[in-house]
Order: structure tokens, then C-alpha cells, then sequence
């Protein structure tokens, strides 16, 4: 479907917060082409294009395509990931729920061997860039821990769970590291029309996802004058090389959050199609193949 | 030669600066054994063993081995790698002549196929690691400088290039980081006997090895309490991801030089044997075939 030669066939499926930064990306890299935007909002009517880029509900009306970016929550990762690959498609997703990181690698697995083709789940910041930042220092030094440190930055998880709670109208959770991979969560709050604002901290306090950490909730009347998805992570791990005590590594990284995952997915795009039929993490890939270029250039110009 | 439950069977070839740490790394890896040190010095006696481990000059004597650390000079890695592939074990080296990796890549690759055996080439942090850091910065933020700051710590090639000016008795060359990939080179040396210091400054500052460094020559009557293998490095790289600047991204360590080049080596002893026959360096090598665990624990432990 595609030679060395000729731009990969892309496509970006979902338009929400990562969907936007993933076109740029796609766009502004010289060996991909996006052929497409699949439109996957309930909520928001679809345009006919953007940007000149057509969105479409139907792959079939753009093919060949030769590589999805699924930029869909989590939570429909693998449904529209088996669609994809069903379709003779390889897919690249950011699911993060660390959990079951494997198990969708196991379930994904055999239905990429099915169709004869790959799938890379998972890319981005963390998991992604940093898991194989972390596997890079494990083998470097074997004994030792790792801390990986966030933020400070707006938390997805934290900010979803957050407005949920009865009375608030709208929130955004900050993390905030405090070392050694303990965090603070700075959680900004909208209330609803006559809610009780004590009740609502002691609720947030108390939620599953704010529970073990120190919380403070702070009420505000602007909360989108706050918005902001700046992030970033601080890896460390000192240790043991051989017998050799004392060596300090560390990684550390601030970024604009949805703009390095979607460019890490579209330099997975370019790997996916390298590798043989599975599903893949990104620490299973060979780094060359995630960047521009021949290996001869790659080689000669990184290593 | 082994399976997924036996320990490999390793041998270190050469016992050198670097050597004597890769014998510490294979030794404390639970999945390796050190099988033997084959002994390569022309001018230092054969000891029968070191620490219980059988000094060979002939591999034949603990056959079967699965692979080889090549703890050799650059200058030698070439011979040393050709020999031990012929004889179809996996080799790991160090070879760091950044100009001529990718030409030692094409050169042994033939040889490994011929024999159907694999050989990771300019394994250590620089080349190394730190490539591999280089590549996944690139790919996260591929327009932009990446800027390798060095040291401060000893660069071998800078003091062996100072011990070879006239009258100069011994000499240490220590890196020193001016930022932006700019070094300081500050050079200790003892005089030998009548020898004109402000002479030997000239000519090492002439030299093209310091030339278009700043360079600082000391003299000192007792080099050998000021040597020290610590070392490290900062690889810089702000840019754009997709069409967003401002993505900030550092690698920073301070470490035991020898240790680290030599556990890294023998993480690569465990890459090596995975591979299909051919040539590699890091960069070409998933992350996680380095780390100890089988895909399952690793993925569920470091993604």
C-alpha cells in the first residue's frame, strides 16, 4: 500500500482534544499525508472538512488508508481498534489505564494476527516516551527505584472524577509532584447554584481518586481563565550498575500535554506498519523505526 | 544453546578498564553466568583465574558459550568481533568512533548473517544510551537542536592524545560542559624530567584533539590521586511537536563511567541473542529484549 518513497495514508479518528493536535502533527510531518478525519462526537455536529482535510464516517470513502490514529478515550480504544484492524488497518491509541496495558495487548493480539497487521497501543508521554525512558534506565541500572514524577499539570483522570461530584458544575484537577512520586492535587472547583461548597471538598477529599493524597479544593468563579495543558514528568532512578553504587539518571521533561502525545502517536504511525502482525507497546519497538528517515541516516545522525 | 529457564553462558574478552565491570555486571545478573575471561593483554601475565572464573586464551575450553563482551579498544573491536562470530557467538561491543558506526554496522552484518549469529555494536551510554535518548527525543519533538553535553568527567581519546605530546610523562584530559555542546577540556600532566612545561602547553593546545576547545593545561606532580571515572551527561532538546513550540525535554546523568558502559553491555548480552542475524545498535533493538523478566513482568512493570 505504501513504498519507501511514497507519504504514508493517515487518518485520525476522533477530533477532540488529542484528534486536533494529532492533525497538526500528521500534517507537519514531511513522509505522512492526512487523508482523513473521522468524525466519532455524538454531540457536536460534523463538518463536511477542516481545514480542507475531509471528515468522513465511513473509512471506505478515502481508501488506501494505511494507518489509524485512534484519538477516542480510553475507554473505546478497543472497539474501535478491532474496527480498524478488521479492516486490514493498523492502529496506533494512547489508551492509559496502566492496569490493563497487557491485557489489551493480549486481546488485541490475535485479532492483528487475524487481519495481518500491527497495532501500537498506548503511545505517548506516559505510557510511551516514558516507558521506554524507564526501561532504558532499568537495564542501565538494575537495582535501584525509579520515581516518575507528574506535573505540574491538569490530570485527565482526577479533573473526569472530580466533576462528578454532586454541586460541581465544572473542575479541573492539577498534579502537582512532590518527589519520590508522591503527588499533591490542586482541584478548582465551579459550584452549581446554592451548593454547599464544605460538602463538596469533603466529598472530593473523600473520592477514590483523591483519597490517598493530599487534596486541597479551591472554589473559583472562571475555571476556563485556569484551563491550561501544560505538563510534564521528572523520571528518577539512582542505583547499581554491576557492584557500582551511586548512579543517577534522571529525565525530565515540560511540555504542552496533548501535542507530544499526538506527535508520539503519528511517529508511531510510521513504526506500525514496520513491525510484524501483534499488538505492541512501545518498549517492544526498535526506536529507529519511530523516526524520520532512512536507518542509514538515523544511524548516522543519533547514534 | 539456551532456553528461556537457563542462565546464558557469557564470556568477557579482554580485562581492562571496562572488562573487570563487565565481569561484575554479568556476575550480579540473576540471568547470566560468567563461563570465563579470555585475557588479550600482551603485556600484563596470565593469571589461571580471577575470582573463580577460569582465564582462557582459547573459548574452546568452556564451550558452549552464548555470547561475548567485547571489552577491547575501539581500534580492536573489528578483529575481536570477526573472530568470535565465525565461531557463531553472539558479540556485544563498545566501539565508540561515532564517525565510522554506521560503516562497522555494514562491515559485520554480512559476517553475522554468513554465520547466522547477531552482534550489538557501540553499546555503552555514549554511543549507547544515550543515542537511544537522542532518537526518542527526535521523535517527540522533531524540529528543534538536541544538544549532548558531556562530562564533567575523563575522556579517554583526549588523554591518550595528551600522553602522546613530547615530554609529557602522563596525562588526564577531564570534559568540562559549557552548555550547547561546548566543552572545556582542562588537561593534568607530569613532566618528565627537564621538560618544558610552557612547550608541552603549546603542543597540546595546538593539537587537534584541543584546538577548538578552550583548553587549560595544569601541572601536577601526582596525576594518579586525581583520577576518577566518574562522568556523566546532559542531552538537551527544546522544539515543536506537530506545530507546537516549546517542548522541553532533558536527560541527565551522573555516573561511574566503566560500570555503566559495562552493565549496559551485558543488558545487551541478553538483546543479542533475540535478534535475527545481523548487525545492530542499540537504537535497533526493542527496549524491552534489554531488561531483565520476561515481556509479561516488564510491560506490567515499567509501561
Amino acid at each position: 500500500m505504501s513504498s519507501f518513497y511514497q507519504n504514508l495514508r493517515i487518518i485520525v479518528v476522533g477530533y477532540g482534544n488529542i484528534g486536533k493536535y494529532a492533525a497538526d502533527a500528521v500534517i507537519a510531518a514531511p513522509d505522512l499525508d492526512l487523508t482523513g478525519i473521522v468524525w466519532t462526537s455524538k454531540t457536536k455536529e460534523k463538518p463536511s472538512e477542516i481545514n480542507g482535510i475531509p471528515v468522513i464516517d465511513d473509512v471506505q470513502a478515502i481508501w488506501p488508508v494505511d494507518a489509524a490514529l485512534l484519538c477516542v478515550p480510553s475507554r473505546n480504544v478497543e472497539e474501535e481498534a478491532v474496527k480498524y484492524l478488521e479492516l486490514g488497518i493498523p492502529t496506533v491509541d494512547s489508551f492509559d489505564i496502566h492496569s490493563d496495558i497487557y491485557g489489551l495487548k493480549t486481546r488485541l493480539t490475535p485479532v492483528c494476527q487475524k487481519n495481518q497487521v500491527s497495532s501500537i497501543i498506548s503511545a505517548g508521554w506516559d505510557p510511551g516516551l516514558d516507558s521506554v525512558i524507564r526501561a532504558m534506565m532499568q537495564l542501565s541500572v538494575p537495582r535501584g527505584v525509579t520515581y516518575t514524577n507528574f506535573g505540574p499539570g491538569m490530570s485527565m483522570g482526577h479533573t473526569v472524577a472530580a466533576k462528578k461530584i454532586e454541586g460541581v458544575k465544572d473542575a479541573m484537577s492539577v498534579t502537582i509532584p512532590l518527589g519520590t512520586g508522591i503527588h499533591r492535587r490542586m482541584v478548582y472547583v465551579e459550584t452549581k447554584p446554592g451548593a454547599d461548597f464544605a460538602a463538596i471538598q469533603a466529598k472530593i477529599k473523600a473520592d477514590p481518586y483523591f483519597v490517598h493524597d493530599e487534596t486541597h479544593v479551591i472554589k473559583t468563579d472562571n475555571l476556563d481563565s485556569l484551563m491550561d495543558v501544560s505538563h510534564g514528568t521528572l523520571i528518577e532512578r539512582r542505583g547499581v550498575s554491576g557492584i557500582t553504587a551511586n548512579q543517577r539518571l534522571e529525565f525530565n521533561m515540560k511540555i504542552n500535554n496533548p501535542a507530544l502525545t499526538a506527535q508520539i502517536m503519528a511517529a508511531c504511525a510510521r513504526a506500525v506498519i514496520r513491525q510484524k502482525p501483534s499488538a505492541y507497546t512501545m518498549i517492544e519497538i526498535p526506536p529507529v523505526d519511530f523516526v524520520l528517515g532512512t536507518p542509514e541516516e538515523i544511524i548516522k545522525s543519533l547514534v
